[in-house]
């Protein structure tokens, strides 16, 4: 299994499809084939893999896969079916399929007579498959909410200033919140208010290796001299005010993680539709008062309603503080395999 | 000097006086007398100590006092000019008398000719005058505000319901903020709408030894059930709205340190007020939204006028959090000697 976890992660770790290996070996046990899942149109590991022997060779063979062989009808065809076919007649995988279509290829493969064994090194595949899964298991990108207010829970002063409310420790998180997710969010709203560049950057401002595709919500017209415009991936902009459809639109484009740094309305818009798994809060030690607060309507009315989250961590960075907090529904869900993650709360020591 | 902080330490702990002792040495070192103050109306400690003295017998004495002697004439007469009419020939003391009537008295002393000797074991005299110091550099109580909010800042849902925003350890922890202070603050405001004890009480609802005395200020009548005027200690009601005025008496009421628990237009004016010395914000990680925020207008209309405060502190307390943050103003004014304070920012350890 090792073997094909190491296939996998030749596969490109971004995207629509999960990174997949598959070592096929005969009754005998000895390895008679490998493959890997090289990106969305193209072979699955299982198709991959039997793809390198002739006819009949894999009959009575084990596959030893990465991920539980889909089942459903895609660009290519179950690998269920491709594995019955083949005449393999055991399979060993490591990690379910949560897939909503592709999903039930183990339970296909045992009615087909083929022996399954499930969760054989499921942890390591997990940690390989961890934005995947979180994205398959919500059929959407994995939604974290950032905002940086006051102490009294203000983003901007009484006449709408509000630049650099937090210091330069926080900002650098952001920076690396940014470059950890695969897509940035904002409203039309932020874009024309504050011009942002939604890039990731480093401490000199230098351009971050990994940079998050900037996706702009909203259907006002974005002037051309726009600095989004200046990404160097190429914005999305999805118009309309239907959430979810557009979170699962990011989804067929190979977004998994989606990090929100959006105004007060697109916000509450997120929590509105229960579309948020994550919050970041970033305090400042500031108060401000006034009317400009850090989220707008979301549907509360009386404190029964309210929308419970559970504290993953707390972190003072400089002189702020930053309070990550996760929706209870979407607990189970971490998609970050590196432990900047709600499995793994920031750090306790103070920043700089 | 240690001997003078023993004999100071028998004195009473809190009211608006200083614990202070003396020791009086012969010209050849040996203690001629003893003294301590017992209290506001009663002899200071070097008055105390000389009144066992014969005329004429402390003539060439040296004074160890804990605290520098006081210039003025209060209810007793000035420490410094018993001293020169008793014939001592040097003072040593602990601490400078930071008291805007009562500083001085080394001056004065070095004027006649004594010997002053200042800052002999300082930390020492610190330690136990701590609140006393703050309250005396301040000319008023010590003033923390504390709120408990949502992650967004609202302290209730839009119907205006809000018990039990925070957690049993959050909750506890402002139990024991109550009992570490003199009084605890409220406005007839939040006595109507919550009625709230206003008393420190344990994990199982008992009475701490320490009771704040509560204080509820504002002309609106409050009830005769109200729940404020069972608690153990009498309340004191202060009309008006003259926030400076009315903090000044409470530190001739002998309040060194009083936690703010009102509501957001009282805690708005003590900010506006500039009378804020530390905040103790409780944050739940729950999402509110609506109008019901935790500060009222505090008179910050740009960025630029912000109210920047330092963070001391954060911990999280079960699933919420407290950011402790000072006034720069006060930073160096701590007024508790036990650490639970703003020289000593709560562990950074997860609490149960």
């Amino acid at each position: 299994m090792l073997r094909a976890l190491d296939l996998a992660s030749r596969g490109p770790a971004g995207g629509v499809n999960p990174q997949v290996g598959c070592v096929l070996l005969s009754p005998a046990g000895d390895v008679i084939a490998e493959g890997w899942h090289r990106g969305a149109g193209t072979a699955h590991a299982e198709v991959d893999a039997l793809s390198k022997l002739e006819p009949g060779q894999a009959s009575g063979a084990t596959a030893v896969v990465s991920l539980e062989p889909c089942n459903h009808v895609g660009r290519t065809g179950p690998c269920s079916e491709a594995l019955i076919a083949a005449g393999v007649s055991r399979v060993v995988y490591a990690v379910d399929d949560p897939g909503q279509e592709s999903h039930g290829g183990a339970a296909r493969l045992r009615e087909a007579g083929v022996e399954v064994i499930a969760g054989v090194e499921a942890d390591a595949a997990i940690h390989l498959l961890q934005s995947w899964l979180a994205a398959a298991r919500l059929g959407r990108p994995y939604v974290t909410l950032k905002w940086a207010s006051s102490l009294d829970g203000r983003i901007a002063a009484a006449d709408g200033t509000s630049r650099w409310i937090t210091g330069a420790a926080a900002r650098q998180r952001v920076h690396e919140s940014r470059a950890a997710s695969d897509a940035v969010i904002v409203g039309t709203g932020t874009v024309l208010a504050d011009d942002p560049s939604l890039t990731a950057r480093g401490d000199a401002g230098e351009l971050l290796d990994d940079q998050p595709v900037p996706v702009v919500f909203g259907d006002r017209p974005v002037p051309q001299d726009a600095a989004v415009l200046r990404h160097p991936r190429p914005p999305i902009f999805m118009g309309g005010h239907d959430l979810p459809e557009a979170l699962a639109q990011l989804r067929e484009l190979g977004i998994r993680t989606a990090y929100v740094e959006a105004g007060p309305e697109l916000a509450a818009a997120f929590v509105r539709s229960g579309l948020v798994d994550e919050v970041h809060v970033y305090l400042a030690p500031i108060l401000l008062g006034g009317r400009h607060t850090t989220l707008g309507d979301i549907g509360v009315t009386t404190i029964a309603d309210q929308l419970t989250l559970v504290t993953r961590g707390v972190e003072q960075l400089g002189n702020d503080v930053l309070i990550v907090a996760t929706n209870p529904a979407a607990q189970s869900l971490n998609p970050w395999p590196t432990g900047r993650s709600t499995d793994q709360p920031p750090s306790d020591q103070q920043g700089a």
